[in-house]
């Protein structure tokens, strides 16, 4: 009898499909009968989404600081994890969440350069053990999801935020540290090829998922 | 030759007299011939003034977490430390600051009750090593201060922020707070007994920057 909800989180860079992809991961998770909560980071609840503001924010002449930067994602982690995350666990429901840890780890880390050091005593600092059951990291060559992202936002037309604005060796950065923390958790983090067709992405997403239900029951 | 400003840090509970006092401080330390940067936390930056927003709003029926608040507190120092108080001192300026780490001790800690071990974690990892040289901790019994503050808010009749809304017990917790951290470290840190005139005050101020100086000269 398990005792809490399992806690899975989708990752990858801008433009390898984690909304569409997220949303048929809690459909089947549903489709098992399990309550399942949907959420983002940064974000997921209202202060936290104010904080997100922040943080995305491209209208500011003022630079952000690195350090305050990456206070700022944990910041909004921490009121995530105690209004939503933890609460919904504790009650046995299963969260899937847009982003968490790994992806400070690949854009403040890896993007930005920060020291994983540095992120990794925050990390410890908020979560206090807490690391999800499970990660779905939606993998592509760079230059693929650029191009999809870029498609989009010619489409949506608005301003880019923060992240949108970076270059290209930014996403390289995001991209290569993404796959090391992978490499780093085998067992955690599993990297599924968004290089195809989103028949053949959700084949595999269900794949993993069948295997670690079971594995899991 | 001294090769960086001096970094004055103002603190005190709602009511003492902080802000008057500053002018005070800072019209001193000019009429001596130094630069001063007067400014405050948490914000001092556009973009820490964002975030101070975010942890005073009394409009958010949305607890803010602890850590979230201790996060973002470090976030705003982060920047302002950044963008404003690290330049100022390189320059050769004196910065005299409304409020700094030992105002997160005391509310944080004190009147919070967070855990001191994690504030001081937050603050090794944000301020490496950088301290005030002189902290003017304006001090009186809470049940004067709290008079005074009810008054001006009174006056101003607008609503008040998340602290303001707190009760006398916090006051307290935050006062004994400072005082610890007074006693913690008796060089940096000068008590004034701020539960007297005007005048009297200005007086003991000036007596301790006046002794300061010649120590530093």
């Amino acid at each position: 009898m398990q005792h809490r909800g399992r806690f899975i989180t989708l990752e990858g860079g801008e433009g390898v499909g984690k909304s569409t992809n997220l949303v048929m991961v809690a459909e089947y998770l549903e489709s098992c009968g399990f309550e399942v909560v949907r959420t983002r980071e940064p974000g997921g609840t209202p202060r936290a989404e104010a904080i997100r503001e922040l943080l995305l924010d491209p209208t500011s002449q003022e630079p952000l600081d690195d350090d305050a930067e990456l206070l700022l994602v944990f910041a909004a982690r921490a009121q995530h994890l105690a209004r939503v995350v933890r609460p919904a666990l504790e009650r046995g429901a299963w969260v899937v969440c847009d982003r968490f840890t790994d992806a400070t780890f690949a854009y403040q880390g890896g993007g930005r350069g920060l020291d994983k050091t540095r992120i990794g005593e925050l990390e410890a600092f908020v979560q206090q053990g807490l690391t999800p059951d499970l990660t779905l990291l939606l993998d592509m060559p760079m230059a693929v999801s650029r191009r999809r992202l870029e498609g989009r936002l010619d489409r949506d037309g608005g301003q880019r935020d923060r992240f949108e604005q970076e270059r290209g060796d930014f996403f390289e950065a995001v991209r290569d540290a993404y796959l090391e923390r992978a490499a780093a958790a085998p067992e955690r983090v599993q990297v599924i090829n968004a290089d195809q067709s989103l028949d053949a992405v959700r084949r595999d997403l269900r794949t993993v998922l069948e295997r670690r239900l079971e594995a899991w029951a």
